[in-house]
């Protein structure tokens, strides 16, 4: 027990918070010490999440950025308890908390655990990037050169140096590990990529709505955010790091009647013809190392089933008959590769253990 | 009573022919005299389809295409009683069906019925094509010129004057009313266009399948047929009608867990920049005459709901921020405007009555 | 036109509201005037719910009961204007209203319309079953003696009678109709009648709620209420005007991940053994002149889809065998047979026309 | 590795299969060393079953009961390499089976694996009750006796000196959990116990059927067999073994749209008054050493989604107000405490390892 990663979860009752717990329960090698809520501290886990009786014991803790409250847990304790720190707050949140971990003054001599944020604020690399995309200031703009774009499969060696990493978006997980070993080899031309994803409504959070009220939603289809979403720009960042002539992208998102999964189509335009045969095996070898993408077999259909509740990521690549465009498919589970679980293969690789470990 | 249109259905079992049946129960001015069924004749459609029960008293009879089967109904008794027929058949199947119907042997100087095809037998001008898409030999070529495609929308005129009408298929019917009016008025550049469209599943037929399973496509999306969807043909068709410069249109079908409705999303490029305003004001005009058409104003979400059970299209138009790229939505019930919905509009429009009886 | 009957609908934009928008659009001798909403006075009806878009053209107008607010409509005009008015609001909202509507003061000499109360507030008989059941004191208990309880297939011919219509819960109709004869026949021993329902999510009323948001209503079934929903309250008054000696019934009321529809299913004790045949003609009988009402034929399986978007009740009745026990079953859509469709049949039978005008 | 438990399993394609696998795939102290299939032998599990692409590499081989087929695996060989096999065939096909791998001329003086068998084959004691359920002849009645009843929490004791399971069935497993306590108490009047349960679709199986088909389940709830199904008969047997004056069972079982989850509703009558606080005692204690049943604290609502994916079963215990009825309620997932996970926990009994090993 004593050599197992120590962990704690600030912000825990949310979806990406819950699948953490869900996956962290059975990895052999961490253990969660603390996990953190305002509104709930001093309720026990599996009082507020019904799923977890009889699996965690814990009790949630007070843990408030920037305040010094009786009885909240100091980042001091938290530094010496933890060996990491993932941060499952809403957008917006979690600048304030890794400012708080990261100030010699609060941490009194302690080493700063491994952070992984799952929220959006360590992604762009510039407080201006950061300030366009989510229309707010960045207020601990001096933190974002510390953080590692945390997606395993196209940063690794970095991210096994890394001790802040910025957990991708669900889509941008997705469409990035879709477009990249194409983007990369340079063979899409710059006349623009389409990218039309499909998500369920996990996606969108915990919190109700009244165009997520159940019977808004069964047998239905909604676009939004056509052209603008956020997580734009961090695709658009991440891919032009692996080719600058990457042209524009157009991405449109959708909500689908599922509690959970992306299905991302992508439509973009060859320089050259490719045929089939070689586009497969561009993908295959780009992704030989990385176990949890599986590239498709010719004639398989792309489904989410086969992703859900998983780490993987399934992708298809299709060269369209008598044509110079390629159709690519990427699925996966969002909360589980598009958030807690890509969270918890960052932490695998940081820790230098088996990349799947509590994974499979 | 004696004045309402006759109305003969062949092939009343599948979920087209249901949903005629749902919606002519409610024409003001349609009567349905006749359903046939090969495999149910002699039974009692309520007892086939209990949601019938205390609706319609009409049994099956039975029609057999190129045989003279003892108790079948001829030819010519169809013509007598029957002012239309709609063909609710296998895509395949009409082609032997329409022969019959239309020989004067047969009629033995009765008015052949209208006929409105339902199924996807006479929709391509051509055998070439037919064979190129269906993969399979057409029976009846010379009844090809015959036919009018039944896109009310934009093709009016000729219906009205028509009496044999090819219903267009459901994915081409939302994806040719999106198009329509950019391609019509010559903004698009020749570059190609990239459509996603997502299907309810009642639009793979009432025949259970393994992939069709509840457990399996609960949760789940697939693509399919990705560049080759035979729908293909006709929208390529009917658009380079409207503009022979159209370029290669790139489709990629989806089934997600619904059981009505298709939304497709479709990317385009504009040969030069328009403005959200003009663009919008291109489509409201081109519609203007079309109630069943509403394109949504800016700001409003596309969404399924509001078109499922009922015979509209929602339509959306969005200028891509900084890009040459625009973006069209279109939604439809697939079993309504995408197939019967739209054959009773056709129906309306030959026989000069309000197209929208029985359809609000 | 002018003949046709002048609706009016108090508290238009919920599921309900929308629902009777629905029908009425489709009814032969109805004619929506007046839809009045606090919260969206001044706007168009097709604005705020988009599926009206080219049906109505109507703008919500203001009625504030008890206030005498500028631009708000008047009792006196909604009584000159209207034939009938349709009181589609939150439990415990109608009474106010009532209490105004049949004020001599307000009307100024017009005829108060026929009421159809789709709230609960007129169904018990008395004040204190209202305030037992509902936790509130009821404020128009004069009024109570003037309203009819609107179970047409139980209580046709005082319906016929009546100007002041209490429309019964969705699951009261359901179990009522389901219970009815045989509670009627008297056969039933008084040693309990257990009613399991199960009901979609839209009978939840169109607010969003955390155990109403789709990722947690999705793959889930929750039961509630056990033993105390509020709708015993009415089923009890109504089973025990049948026969006194009913016993108790424990209803258990689940939801479960569909848009629409109630399945209840019963377990009733019989007095002395019963045959399949006896019982099934006892319901056959009983239900011989109400077309909503169909009853299964042996070996017919109980299913929702048939009933859904329609006004029927269907109902299975099954000996278990080797048994005192029988098992009943009743499926309604909530929102139609169990709401706007059976408010419309209401007005039917009130207006003495075609009770099934505007509802096949 | 070398001392974890060899498993094999007998039918793995199936759901209940291919849930084993996922499980097992996790278990720290099994190792799935074989699995065969009939109509897969040769191919790999992860090309017929792609979401356990990456996680097993295993082949299919051919297994055939009764046959000397080439190429098949002999009972001999999978004796010596397996220490328990699980059965995850079809009903009616294991008792064949099972009669060869305990035959001493197959087994070559090699001993016979633990067999835990997922089928109905060896639920009932007598191959009377067999045929009177199942309606089918029992061709292996002879080793009846050898099996126990694998539902851990009852009958622990004898599991753990079992070496032949069978593994209850999943409406068996939901329900008798949920009577249990109070049956053995006796607490229960033998008037009757109403039992009315839920179970998401993939309860009846991978096959895909006309009522099965996605537009046929989504949107709808069935009854079937009502009063009659074949878990009637051991869901009697075991409750009668913890008290003879059981009273009948009227099982009224349901499918309703989701893929997974058992949701069983219990009405019963108690002799005597009972407070809510006893029975909630009552139930606490019976189960205090089973961490797999978990008893609902009072006002706490009764839902599926706790339970998913996990091998729990929460039930909920009720006392209604003025009544001598009680009402309780019981969720497990069908596929994991119904069956898969069950049978694991089984293993694990009988293997005297950690009951929860690899099911948290």
């Amino acid at each position: 027990m004593s050599d197992k990663i120590k962990v704690g979860i600030i912000g825990a009752s949310g979806y990406s918070g819950q699948e953490l717990l869900k996956l962290l329960a059975r990895h052999p090698l961490a253990d969660v010490k603390m996990v953190t809520s305002t509104q709930h501290a001093g309720k026990k886990v599996c009082d507020l999440l019904h799923a977890f009786k009889h699996v965690y014991d814990l009790e949630f803790v007070k843990f408030v950025a920037g305040a010094n409250e009786p009885g909240a847990v100091s980042v001091h304790t938290m530094a010496t308890e933890c060996d990491v720190l993932f941060l499952s707050v809403p957008h917006g949140k979690a600048m304030a908390i890794v400012k708080e971990l990261t100030s010699e003054q609060n941490l009194k001599g302690a080493k700063c655990p491994v952070v992984i944020d799952i929220s959006a604020d360590y992604r762009l690399d510039t407080a201006q990037a950061y300030e366009k995309w989510y229309k707010r200031q960045h207020t601990d703009a001096q933190n974002l050169d510390n953080f590692t774009y945390g997606l395993v499969e196209t940063n690794r060696e970095n991210i096994k140096k890394a001790r802040f990493i910025a957990n991708p978006g669900c889509y941008a997980t997705a469409i990035e590990l879709g477009l990249f070993p194409a983007v990369k080899a340079g063979i899409l031309a710059d006349t623009g990529i389409c990218v039309d994803a499909k998500s369920g409504i996990s996606g969108a959070g915990k919190n109700p709505a009244p165009h997520l009220h159940y019977p808004e939603m069964n047998e239905n289809i909604q676009a939004y955010k056509i052209g603008t979403h956020q997580h734009l720009g961090e695709i658009t960042q991440e891919l032009e790091k692996a080719n600058p002539a990457l042209g524009q992208i157009v991405f449109v998102p959708h909500i689908v009647p599922l509690t959970r999964g992306i299905f991302a189509t992508m439509f973009a335009t060859v320089k050259t013809p490719i045929s089939q045969d070689k586009l497969d095996a561009l993908y295959r070898e780009f992704y030989a190392d990385s176990e949890f993408v599986r590239i498709l077999d010719p004639g398989q259909a792309p489904r989410l089933v086969p992703v859900e509740h998983t780490n993987f990521c399934d992708i298809s690549v299709h060269c369209v008959p008598d044509s110079d465009k390629i159709v690519i498919t990427s699925c996966i589970d969002n909360l589980v590769k598009g958030a807690a679980g890509q969270a918890v293969q960052n932490m695998n690789v940081v820790f230098g253990i088996d990349e799947k470990a509590g994974l499979l």
